[in-house]
């Protein structure tokens, strides 16, 4: 029986859990500097006490950047087999979290195979999951049948889930006045915003705030706030509706700290690049350093089949500037659901994204490995470079595929006789170059 | 007969020339007040007077952000026809710049095919050429052969040529004490190096300067000063080779200037994603205002088979702080020679970089396609969507491999039903929102 309910309230009473000392591990942190963030928020540790098999892994702007990846199946892609295989698929590629946004069917059981035997961090959007669970149309479904399956989602060991609760009434009248160009994107957030038309009621994840973190208290599961209100196109980034947004997502997160909640709060989305740093600041400020979460952000609109590369350079310069956890996002953003190979694609631009902001904001030993592959090429060693390589077997592939036609001391096809290294090698030894 | 010799010469006579007014209305600005910059050298407008079918672009950090694309036959693929078809699909896809960087057979009849045909911007590296076109090896040419290759590359049109004046026999023995890990990764620089070090001489391009600027103002062709010492891995970037060479290369932006010759500078390489910026600022400095041409930066070393995007990355951040000219990277960067599918996406990683960049840095009218797809995307109009698409074919073909189901008024596989775009839609219609 443990004696405490949350990680928060754990490293709030002095007790180094389990989960604290594995992270502290992977951080190369002394764990009582883990335990002071824990704490006060600015590090949440996703692990929903029935998620035994769970490998923890900490989120905080001070941490490595982690990433996660949107699976589940849905009326367009049924089958769960295959699902599963995405998922262990994109754990070996190294995302830290699966998202699981299952739309169709019966649910429960690959939630609770996810919990069972995956050990990264497992999220789920329950409003999504309420119309699949009931199969009774979105008007229809009551206050109380939301919060049932937020119960139902973490006594199934979801280690985090994102919740609308920062719009309300207010809202719906704001969107009508102030006439976004795409009104909201969040998928979720569009859920609740439609429930309210419909029912004219409040937002029930607003309304009911207290149970919903007894339940989290309860299980432990982080609430990832999120933004309904985030921006759908550059247009409408850092406008009002985002900000106010924003603002009552801060006023949520000290709620939820005060239960002992575990808090991420979601970000954009489509913004400019010269917005991107200025939201992480204010984020930050506003919500009191809890960790945030963001889907790009995406930094032109224009790039439908390519928004793997557009979140990856907004990503880069939002986990630079505060955000500590990267949504990924594939090339079939906009326009289809994401295939075995759209999910490789959007994993590793993540990646990238995440391990270029790690270097930048000077994570202890973030750089090692690509000092290495310094070094492995000035050897024009390839099988070391490979070792380095976030992808080393596409690099071999490419490499493979068009080898030099002769051999000139193991350069590639790319400059041939004319390798700089190759060049530079002999000039330093003194050797005669030969370059014709 | 033409009153004035190059474009700078002109601007500083009052001169109009009609490749500043072509430059002036592609870039919706006043012609006295881009005649001004091209005066004070902050815009090249490379036009070689040879190169008579060129639709004049300019360079500058206020200007729309233009790409290059790296181009050439090489003993590995020695096809000019394929290598032509590769140009015109990169003028298509919207390259500003082809650079030849052609080092097998006879590249005279190719490089005059291009000044001879090709609209956009023409530069090369002279460098690589001497030891091809001479057929001799490295260590036998004189200085008076390089300079005679830069001659005939100006007789034939080409628009700027990369030199790589900014080392000397000191940066030899600089090298050699500073231990980089990856000394000299330029290729030009290298073979400067290695002609160098074989046979003790200084720097032609460096000691022939003036003899050099007399060839390039008589044919207006803009020195692209090549930076040898581009940092080749991180650990490497903003070290003391790169900086003073910079230095150097200030110094003779200056000289180039004194002679009425356009000059741009290139830049890094690799870089950390926290000190791009800090480089274009230097540069601007140390350079007064020369357009700064760079390589990447690419903001990790280890991800071989996906360098488009690390330069995407490092590429809009550089261009949002200073750069002007991205050139172009391809997955096929530190690997293998691009192959044409990556060559297509390298430019396209390039044009989301420069395009980001020029939204980020308020270039007028640039967000104006972004406005329209967002317009397009709230409708659902896909037609539409795909005429504001950077690549309007890759969209179409990803959205109709998996399209929904049922049809659900337009949504596409990614949400089906539960769209939020089609809630948000019916919601403010005040329509009954059927999600199951």
């Amino acid at each position: 029986m443990r004696n405490y309910t949350t990680q928060m309230d754990a490293a709030r009473k002095g007790i180094l859990t389990p989960e604290i000392k594995t992270v502290a591990e992977k951080e190369h942190m002394d764990e009582d500097k883990l335990m002071k963030l824990v704490a006060e928020g600015k590090v949440a540790i996703c692990a929903n006490k029935n998620h035994t098999c769970l490998s923890a892994e900490g989120v905080g702007s001070m941490l490595r950047t982690k990433i996660n990846v949107n699976l589940g199946v849905s009326r367009d892609c049924k089958d769960y087999d295959v699902e599963m295989k995405k998922v262990m698929s994109a754990v070996n590629l190294g995302a830290e979290a699966i998202m699981d946004l299952s739309s169709h069917g019966d649910t429960q059981p690959f939630r609770r195979k996810l919990t069972s035997e995956c050990p990264v961090m497992i999220g789920t959007v329950p409003v999504y999951d309420s119309v699949i669970h009931y199969q009774r149309d979105l008007a229809t479904l009551s206050a109380q049948d939301f919060i049932d399956v937020i119960r139902m989602h973490a006594e199934d060991g979801v280690d985090f889930v994102t919740l609308h609760c920062g719009i309300t009434q207010k809202t719906i009248e704001q969107i009508k006045k102030h006439k976004r160009k795409m009104n909201i994107v969040s998928r979720g957030g569009s859920l609740v915003f439609a429930w309210m038309s419909m029912t004219g009621e409040e937002n029930p994840f607003y309304e009911h705030y207290d149970e919903i973190l007894d339940i989290c208290e309860e299980y432990d599961v982080t609430i990832s706030l999120g933004d309904a209100c985030r921006p759908g196109c550059l247009a409408d980034a850092t406008d009002v509706c985002q900000i106010e947004e924003l603002v009552r997502l801060g006023e949520l997160t000290k709620r939820a700290w005060d239960h002992n909640v575990q808090v991420m709060v979601e970000g954009p989305g489509h913004v400019p690049l010269d917005q991107v740093a200025a939201n992480m600041k204010v984020q930050q400020s506003i919500c009191m350093g809890a960790p945030f979460y963001v889907l790009g952000p995406i930094v032109t609109d224009i790039a439908p089949g390519y928004d793997h590369i557009t979140s990856a350079i907004g990503g880069a310069v939002a986990a630079m500037s505060g955000a500590s956890f990267l949504c990924y996002v594939t090339p079939a953003e906009h326009l289809a659901l994401p295939d075995v190979e759209d999910t490789k694609q959007g994993i590793i631009a993540s990646k990238i994204a995440a391990h270029a902001a790690d270097i930048a904001k000077g994570v202890p030993g973030a750089r090692d490995i690509d000092d290495r592959m310094a070094d492995a090429r000035q050897k024009l060693d390839w099988e070391a470079q490979y070792e380095c390589a976030l992808d080393p077997e596409t690099a071999r592939a490419i490499r493979d595929s068009r080898a030099p036609e002769e051999d000139h001391g193991d350069t590639c096809s790319m400059c041939g006789k004319f390798c700089a290294v190759r060049s530079m090698n002999k000039a330093l030894a003194g050797e005669y170059i030969d370059i014709l």
